[in-house]
């Protein structure tokens, strides 16, 4: 994929980076991992979920954590991008460590198809909001009061009842009739909200196919 | 204490009640537990840290959670009460599952004794911000920027190292210059804070001594 090698080719000696999750990060990985191989090329990875830990692992990709490292630049993929860069993202669930990585980086680059392009967020996709499992029903209660069409706990798929994030909380997928410029911060003043899949503000790159 | 009498009076049959933390929670929880043992009350508690549940295990008073029942109201202390009801609670670390219980009740009893009155929040006490432990350096970072005049670590005493709270995470004492109407949300829209000691906007019901 060519965005994936594209922003592989970023990567200099010292760099420490932060790997997002998704089809198109996990092909940039790789990318990274054969320049490590290959070219020799020396740095750190900041991975944002257990499979990208794993794949590091397998390529031979050193990673580190954002405890022990501040990522000099990050990379990631998005479900959908308005003409501000802002972006709705959380259909892997890994929205979360995804946006402490996003946040501790000085530059992000957004890697896109142009599917992935919309004139408002939410035009396709629900903003998904994790959350505390203990606060499930007063986070919906408080959601509910919000300009939305529905909302719908995640299912997991792989086993009965709702899908559990890598730091144990829940998913609410949320459908906004319009997002402004408070819906991330009115989500995150709701007590048992972690985090949302808005990424409201970032300004990255975005590079696209 | 009288306060804690006069609290735990209000109990009816049937009621399920959130059970705040700290010393003036405890003797409520013991008169609640005196008057399940010899008046008969039927009530359920929702603990707000370990330290409670452990407690209600020991009076016999059934305990239940907030993603099994809805609180009808709570009772809990605070460290700074201001005029319009605003809060600072965090000492005990609690403050987390406290908020939690409190935005799911419909009504909130603050039991303090007057030395707990201030003109200005803040006044004495430091905010406690709980965080993300991976998130730590970038919460900082954020924070630094704020109007403070300081900030640190809470340390555990315990063991070496900051304090490990109830739900995992670290807390960061914060001293603001001036705490105003969006300091909380300012806080909670830093990506990694979970939670804030300051209850901005609860309108509790405050009993004094």
């Amino acid at each position: 994929m060519v965005v994936a090698r594209k922003v592989a080719s970023f990567a200099q000696d010292g760099d420490v980076i932060g790997a997002g999750s998704g089809s198109t990060s996990f092909l940039t990985l790789q990318e990274l991992g054969r320049r490590v191989k290959e070219d020799g090329l020396q740095c750190k990875v900041i991975p944002t979920s257990r499979e990208m830990e794993m794949t590091a692992a397998v390529l031979g990709v050193e990673a580190t954590t954002l405890m022990e490292d501040k990522p000099d630049w990050c990379y990631d993929g998005a479900d959908e991008v308005d003409g501000q860069g802002n972006l709705i993202k959380g259909r892997g669930g890994a929205m979360y460590r995804e946006k402490l990585v996003m946040a501790s980086s000085d530059k992000a680059y957004i890697l896109v198809d142009s599917s992935k392009f919309v004139e408002k967020l939410g035009a396709k996709f629900a903003v998904p909001v994790e959350v505390d499992q203990r606060a499930l029903h007063y986070v919906q209660t408080q959601i509910e009061k919000m300009d939305i069409s529905g909302s719908a706990l995640r299912p997991a798929g792989g086993k009965d009842g709702p899908v559990i994030t890598e730091s144990g909380h829940l998913i609410l997928d949320v459908n906004f009739n319009a997002i402004t410029d408070t819906t991330e911060r009115d989500l995150k003043a709701i007590t048992g909200v972690i985090e949302t899949g808005l990424f409201w503000g970032f300004k990255p790159e975005i590079i696209a196919d």
